[in-house]
C-alpha cells in the first residue's frame, strides 16, 4: 500500500486518510491504556480482534437502521469508515451499576440499575474526561438540542439491540461507551455513530461465572486479557475453536449449516 | 426559652424542633467549613448576618411567589422555618465560570456564561457531593420528574430575582446554591426552597473592583471574610453604617422616606 497521510492517533488507534474523499481508514493498534494513559500496556492480538468485533458489531447495527461510520473492513487491522466531525463528548451507556458510577453514587458494583442510565463525558484527555450534564452540552453548545435526542435515541436502541446480542451467547452487557460524528451534506448534518465498540470500552460479563471479558481484566491486573478478548470474539462466532481468525461465521451459513446436519438417529 | 430538642445539625446550621408541628427552628452558627469540611474555621458573627440575610432574601423571594420554608426571624441566630422532607440535591446556579466548573470545563473563572446553567450534586459529604445528572436523578429517583421541572423553573426565577436584587447594590452574582424540600398535604407533595440563601453559597463579586464579597475569602484564605458578609448586608439595607444591627430597611419604608425628603431646591 502507498505511503498514507495520518490524520490522528488516538490511544488505541491511528486515523489514515482514506482511498476517496470523506473516507478514512481507521488502523486498530495492540496498545492499551487506562485511567486517562496513566496506565499503559499492550493486549497482544487485541488490535485484530477489536477490528473484527467492531465490524460484527456495527454492521450489525446498520441492519437494525443505526447510522454508522463503518463502510467495510480492509485487513486484519484496517477498516474504511466514514469521515465525521467527531462530537466531543464520550456516551456511556449503564445497565448495571460498576466503575466510576460506582465511586460516584456510592452503590456497589453489580447492582442491577432500576432502569438504563445514559452518562456524558466530555472528551479531554487534559481535563480527565470530566462528566458533564446535557446542561453543559447545551450550555457550551458542544452539541445540538436535537442532536442530543438522535445521540440517546440511538443509544437506546444499540443498548437494547446490544443486550440481545450478548444474552444469546451468555454475556451480560453491563455498560459501553459510544461517540458519534456529524457528517454533512451540504447546510445540513445528521450525527452517526462512529469509533468502535469492542470489548476495550463495554464491561462484558460472563453471565453464569461472572467472569469479566473486557479491558477490566487489563484496568484490575486480572490478567488474561488476550484470552478474554478471544472469547468474546469466539462466542460471536468471529473465531474458529482452535483460536485462528477464521472467517466470519455469518448468520445465514449458520443456519444453512445447521439445516444441514443430519438429525440425530433416534434411541 | 426551655430545652429543645436538637433534630439534626449541619455545617453552618442547627435544627431544632419547632413550638407546633411541622415547623423547626434554624440556628445560624459562625462556623465555616470548605472542601467538605476538610478546611474548619470560624467567621465571626457570620450566623447573625446570614440569617438576616437569608431572611431578607426569601421574604422578597416568597413575594414574587417562590414557595420557602421561611415563617418568620425569632432572634439574632434563629428563624422559625417549614419542616421538610430534604431532596438530596444541591441546585447550583451559575451565570459565571467560577470553581468547580471553572475545573472540570477547564474554562478560566470569570468567563461570562452563554446561558445561566443549572448543575446538580448529590448531597453526600461521603461521597464529596459528586456532581449527577438528571439520568441519574430520574433513574435512583431522588426526585421526581414533575419535581424536576419546579426545581428548575424555580431556580432560573430565583436567579432572574436575585441577579436583579444583586445588581442594584453594585455587586455581580456568580454562582448560588439552593436546596429544596418536600411538604405533604395528604397524599400530595409539593416542593418548596428550603436551607439558607447567603454569602455562604452565593458567589458574590463587587462590579467596580470584583473583589470577593463571599465564602470564598474563607476557601481561598484571602481574610476579610467578616468585612465582606457585614458589606453584603450593609448594602442590603440590613446593616446601618456603623456596623450595628439595626432595624431591617424595608422597601415601603424607604420609599416613604424618599417621597418625605423635601425636593431640593432649584438653582
Amino acid at each position: 500500500m502507498s505511503r498514507r497521510r495520518q490524520i490522528y492517533e488516538g490511544k488505541a488507534k491511528i486515523l489514515y486518510e482514506g482511498p476517496e474523499p470523506g473516507t478514512l481508514i481507521q488502523y486498530f493498534k495492540d496498545d492499551a491504556t487506562a485511567f486517562n494513559a496513566a496506565k499503559k500496556g499492550t493486549i497482544n492480538g487485541k488490535g485484530v480482534i477489536n477490528n473484527r468485533i467492531s465490524e460484527h458489531v456495527f454492521t450489525r447495527l446498520a441492519h437494525i437502521g443505526i447510522p454508522t461510520h463503518f463502510i467495510r473492513r480492509l485487513n486484519m487491522r484496517e477498516q474504511l469508515v466514514r469521515q465525521v466531525e467527531i462530537i466531543p463528548l464520550e456516551v456511556v451507556v449503564r445497565n448495571v451499576v460498576a466503575g466510576s458510577l460506582s465511586k460516584r453514587v456510592g452503590l456497589p458494583e453489580g447492582e442491577m440499575l432500576p432502569h438504563t442510565l445514559i452518562e456524558y463525558y466530555l472528551k479531554s484527555d487534559e481535563l480527565g474526561d470530566p462528566m458533564v450534564a446535557e446542561e453543559h452540552i447545551a450550555c457550551f453548545n458542544w452539541a445540538g438540542h436535537d442532536e442530543m435526542q438522535d445521540i440517546s435515541a440511538m443509544a437506546i436502541r444499540i443498548n437494547d439491540f446490544m443486550c440481545g446480542m450478548f444474552a444469546a451467547i451468555g454475556i451480560r452487557l453491563v455498560d459501553f461507551k459510544l461517540e458519534f460524528g456529524r457528517i454533512w451534506d451540504g447546510d445540513y448534518s445528521r450525527v452517526i455513530l462512529a469509533d468502535e465498540i469492542s470489548p476495550d470500552n463495554c464491561r462484558l460479563w460472563d453471565m453464569t461465572t461472572g467472569e469479566k471479558l473486557d479491558k477490566d481484566r487489563f484496568r484490575r491486573d486480572l490478567g488474561g486479557e488476550e484470552e478474554a478478548y478471544q472469547e468474546v470474539a469466539r462466542r460471536l462466532g468471529l473465531l474458529q475453536d482452535d483460536g485462528s481468525p477464521g472467517e466470519v461465521l455469518d448468520m445465514s451459513a449458520h443456519r444453512t449449516r445447521l439445516r444441514n446436519t443430519p438429525p440425530k438417529p433416534k434411541k
